[in-house]
């Protein structure tokens, strides 16, 4: 990737892999415009690691932008009376798309980054998809990513003016949980910042046993690694 | 278009494109879902209008969503600072990207509506748009309808299980604003209940002068009708 002066988006949930992807892009030369998504999420422990994860990583400005995916329901993540599935084998998780799939998530999340983008001239998108060890969601994939490219490349002004061309990057997408421990330990990221975990208890500590619990814990076993973040006793 | 139980998502702003491309999907016997977002746009008059377009067409629900594309600025549409074009001859107006343009806003109330639609069920989804008597944004072209359309299909859970497909729905893209003007009034739009104006004076009266002033007023005067609506004595 080049060095210089290219801004970029940085998708930044707060999570583990949207921390390391914020490091990839910022280890490439990249300017970094961090954007976080308040959307009714259960998980709003989540915003608060993303604030943390941010300003460690001195990114140029941060925006919190508040989206009501609640309004609609039907998600796990946003719609409290639907329990967050607990203790799944990871072989059963990717057999189907689960409850905590939230309905055009990244597709929405990608809206609000073109439009950001397009502002402040900021052509390079970077989201920290991952296709390998998640939990079967269809806005992960790598085709996903291409037609919201080409989508960009029609929507945007900036780009059909020849101001710029958009491009969706997502450096970890094809690596598996502990590549990506890996990659962001060598470039310096604190995963002590950083949170996973789908239910955490009212302090803030993370369940243990959700999906993304499961795959964390695994992810850091499987690098040689301990994660640096609490959980609730079992 | 199909007589039946068909849901559809319609994008509703309370203007008169979209009040007419709600009365399409009616009359093709489309179950109507509306959705209306409230984005910071000076004209807040607008959603009001939604409120009784949605009324009168008897739609099954009406959402309005807050969105807040002011926290990025840059559109005489959402930043106070920057003033509205008044005046323009029609034929200045397609030449260049105006600056009542919002980066990405069909993007992202496109994808708002799959959220929706794939919640409910509604594959359909109805947008307003207009390529012809527009004033040049890019998100209104019939390329980018045809890249949402592909995006939205596999992004979506419904789509890659196989429960249906997307299909975005631009009745309206080629017409003319008489021939819209036309249509809505055979099929008993009442436009009275409508508003275009970007730039309404405190009472919610248009103003005659922006760009949509002018293209609805000589749109009824192409259509041989009066616009029903009141303006702002110059």
């Amino acid at each position: 990737m080049p060095k210089g002066n290219k801004k970029a988006i940085v998708l930044l949930s707060g999570g583990l892999d949207s921390a390391t992807t914020l490091a990839i892009a910022a280890d490439g030369g990249f300017l970094c415009y961090a954007l976080t998504f308040a959307y009714g999420q259960r998980h709003l422990r989540e915003i608060e690691s993303a604030r943390k994860v941010a300003k460690a990583a001195k990114v140029r400005q941060h925006r919190i932008i508040d989206i009501d995916l609640a309004a609609f329901g039907g998600s796990a993540l946003t719609d409290k009376k639907i329990p967050v599935p607990k203790d799944r084998p990871e072989n059963k998780m990717a057999k189907s798309i689960p409850i905590t799939y939230v309905p055009a998530r990244n597709t929405i999340f990608l809206s609000y980054a073109l439009a950001w983008g397009e502002l402040l001239g900021a052509y390079n998108i970077f989201i920290g998809a991952n296709a390998v060890d998640y939990s079967g969601y269809p806005d992960c994939r790598p085709a996903f990513m291409a037609a919201f490219e080409r989508l960009a490349n029609l929507a945007a002004a900036a780009a059909v003016e020849g101001k710029g061309r958009f491009k969706i990057h997502t450096p970890i997408i094809n690596m598996t949980k502990s590549q990506i421990i890996k990659t962001g330990t060598k470039l310096g990221v604190d995963y002590s910042l950083t949170h996973s975990c789908y239910d955490p208890d009212k302090s803030g500590r993370a369940c243990g046993r959700c999906d993304s619990c499961i795959l964390r814990l695994k992810g850091f076993a499987d690098a040689g690694l301990i994660d640096p973040i609490g959980y609730v006793k079992k």
